[in-house]
């Protein structure tokens, strides 16, 4: 019988054949990269997931299970190992072995057989058994989990364990090709992912309209947090919630502890929330802007539109083939159009993207791989375009060439970000593209950032984003009072 | 300029001076324990809290505050260190040096005259300069902290740091007389305390009018963590919701990854909610149960009665002198004299206590220290009682004589687990006490805990927590709808 991962009864239904169908592929594309895998002896060992203590407090961070034993296994517990025979295909569940006295404290102790029906592997026992379970099945060598994350620059931790010194390892062949399956998703996959984008787009629209100038950026995050989990059973989001209004919204990162959302929004302010929910594992990470009081004003809209024209011709040339770090190139080239048009940038747009003016309004990436981790893995992997060097181009999370099945976030955006306008004016070459004494209108803007998550199918893509987009489409929405949210039937009783 | 913890303009002020007045109670205790330590050189150097990556991504924790460093300090960034020189007086705050890029991602580089008067200090620097600032100011001795946490039996991590051979370094010292003043809450912290406690009575009043048989567990944890964060700017619980229904009731932690709050509330079942909120670093830790309906059973009364039979004297008996370790065995004798009237237990409840039976009921002690930490640092410091052997008392967090300025959690509880009571069936001397025909029926109740956070003042205590205790208060209370909660004036116009 199937088993799912499911929060109450109301939430999506994720079949555990999810992630046995991410192992298949993984063994599949081991097989046929390594000639000998189907020999046995050859076996991929994981670790999940520790708790993390706060400090040398009893207390730890809630656990969120790590990535990559989160894509084969999708177990909910801390402390768990995983393997996966090459040869036979078969996988293996290891579980922490919990003394009586854990079913006073954490709960009936689940025996072993339980949790193989719960994750439907092939068979399950204690960590304390892992060598002399390997040794058994035959293994010789042990592929580990070695590599650096092209966006922290931290190396994984391999598993390890007492007597792992019995055993070959390897700890180059899988890491490139484990990254590999994760970039492109299955079709399961992209069920949470629609699933979680659309939880996190509801979400967002729910907050759109609770904000008015007097509510604080920290009640937009509390609201958006609360739908995410009471409706769509995320427990977790995927990052910090950024809640910036005016100025605020030029911070990238704004939100983190030491600028926590503090500020009450004003009349007149534009708001940049980017938040995202987390469900099975899965992200979300849609940002939506907007004016605090619903209605755009005559620069707001010249902002906002320059970004949409971006976000549009992104979404219309998204497709097989097509050069991720071209799209930021275009994005950048018609969000640099429209401000010309407006009067705010001068001289030809080319010109401007050789002297680095772009990454002056725009000094991040076009988007990113999207998927159990909110900037996914696979960004720059061997074989594939490296990192540019080139302003704005650096910061991008990948280079890599479009194809189907990629989770992507299309998020270009205009900030005004007082350092950066500084040293383009000291710089001679940026400051004659841009129209000073129209920029000084928009000191303390802050900025507009058009995030949506997409998906690369065979012929384009689809925007698995459901929010109002266009000027008019939010300031109807925003019209109307919060308590007309429709929500789904079953529902309908509680007081969201 | 008094300079304040504030969120957004609508929850508490907490006054810098807070902090100060902590630094100036560790000094002068310092100064009273080490005759020495008024001659110029010795320095309490403190490390604050870093960002915490999740595994090899580039996604943190959301920062939380070390709390020795909390208490001295109230800082809210990451990375940073403190001094204070015990014959001036005089504290140093020490800041990470951002590169220019930190305004574009992270904000404003803050000047460091303006750390200083936010956080009221003596003097602020960039931590590359700790060396050279502590040898200037004639630095001999470095007071590090290192001891072992009474609760989770982790070490503190002393702080370090690029030079620190050239001073000399003790490591004895300090920890102990840094618990002992956090032991004693100072008026300012207690005004805190009554803050936090207060929103998150508040948040659970909300709860207990949103629960009906068809929510589920996890979506009263949302309506929590909403509640605390919008109307009272608690960012963060200090510990995970325990939100346990049934059965669940009975699982001690309830509510961690492996046990997610997942259960759809039943009719017939009992609540146990176990949840606090965080402000300016300060807990509460509030236990309410009451029954998922809204009506009492009559045998839900029955334990609900002797629990709270147990806490009212607990609340009537605790004043400073009195032993902690008394306390929670005055507790357990009223709670197993009421399951004795039910005709639940039988026999002399001193020769059950005697036997253990009263920790086949309440495996838990009475209750613990509370403070910035949930469970507060404090409870076994040299010179006091030490840890018990006996059953129930071993788990207390603390055997101390009260004291006024203490504050503590009171929280009986009876609870039904399985595996316990299927060892003292076994168990002919414990077996002998209780009424299995009748106990039966309690089988899958799950259990009842009542948790309040109480302060001892001179001559007795002081509840700060204002929930709903006996059956009348909490029917009554949830016969009601949530919409006719009371909000704050300036919270109306939210849609909480």
């Amino acid at each position: 019988m199937e088993s799912h991962f499911v929060r109450g009864e109301h939430t999506m239904r994720v079949p555990m054949s999810l992630f046995a169908d991410n192992r298949k592929r993984l063994i599949d594309r081991l097989r046929t990269k390594l000639p000998r895998a189907t020999e046995p002896g050859s076996v991929v060992l994981l670790k999940g997931g520790d708790e993390v203590s706060l400090y040398c407090t009893d207390v730890s961070w809630p656990f969120k299970q790590e990535s990559f034993f989160q894509w084969c296994f999708g177990v909910e517990e801390p402390e768990c190992y995983g393997a996966l025979d090459l040869a036979s295909g078969k996988s293996i569940l290891f579980f922490p072995r919990h003394p009586a006295e854990y079913a006073t404290w954490m709960g009936r102790l689940c025996p072993l057989e339980e949790f193989r029906q719960r994750y439907q592997v092939d068979e399950t026992y204690h960590v304390d058994e892992l060598e002399r379970v390997l040794s058994s099945k035959g293994t010789k060598k042990l592929l580990l989990l070695r590599g650096v994350n092209s966006d922290s620059g931290l190396t994984t931790q391999p598993a390890t364990f007492d007597g792992i010194d019995k055993f070959q390892t390897d700890f180059d062949i899988l890491y490139p090709e484990f990254c590999e399956c994760r970039v492109i998703k299955s079709p399961k996959e992209i069920e949470v992912l629609r699933y979680v984008v659309k939880v996190s787009s509801d979400a967002h629209k729910a907050v759109m309209r609770m904000v008015k100038p007097g509510v604080a950026e920290f009640q937009a995050e509390a609201q958006f947090l609360h739908h995410a989990y009471a409706v769509g059973g995320c427990r977790h989001v995927s990052y910090t919630c950024i809640c910036g209004s005016g100025e605020n919204g030029s911070i990238l990162h704004y939100g983190h502890a030491g600028a926590p959302n503090n500020k009450v929004l004003k009349d007149g302010d534009m708001c940049l929330f980017d938040m995202g929910g987390n469900y099975a594992g899965y992200a979300a990470d849609i940002t939506c802007s907007f004016p605090a009081n619903g209605k755009f004003t005559e620069d707001q809209k010249i902002v906002y539109d320059a970004v949409l024209d971006a976000r549009n011709a992104v979404l219309q040339a998204a497709k097989p083939g097509v050069l991720w770090s071209d799209m930021h190139l275009l994005a950048n080239r018609v969000m640099l159009e429209a401000l010309k048009k407006a009067d705010l940038l001068q001289g030809d747009v080319e010109d401007m993207i050789r002297a680095g003016v772009h990454a002056v309004f725009q000094p991040h990436g076009l988007g990113h791989f999207l998927g159990l981790d909110v900037h996914d893995v696979g960004g720059y992997l061997p074989g594939y375009p490296e990192r540019s060097a080139e302003p704005g181009l650096s910061k991008l999370r990948t280079a890599r060439p479009l194809k189907a099945g990629m989770v992507l976030t299309v998020e270009p955006g205009c900030y005004f970000i007082d350092w950066l306008l500084q040293k383009a004016k000291a710089d001679p070459a940026q400051a004659k593209f841009i129209n000073w004494a129209n920029i000084e209108r928009f000191r303390g803007f802050g900025g507009v950032r058009i995030e949506d998550d997409v998906l690369i199918t065979e012929t384009g893509m689809e925007n698995l984003t459901d929010v109002p987009r266009t000027v008019e489409e939010i300031e109807e929405w925003m019209s109307y009072k919060r308590a007309e949210i429709k929500l789904p039937q079953e529902l309908k009783h509680l007081p969201l």
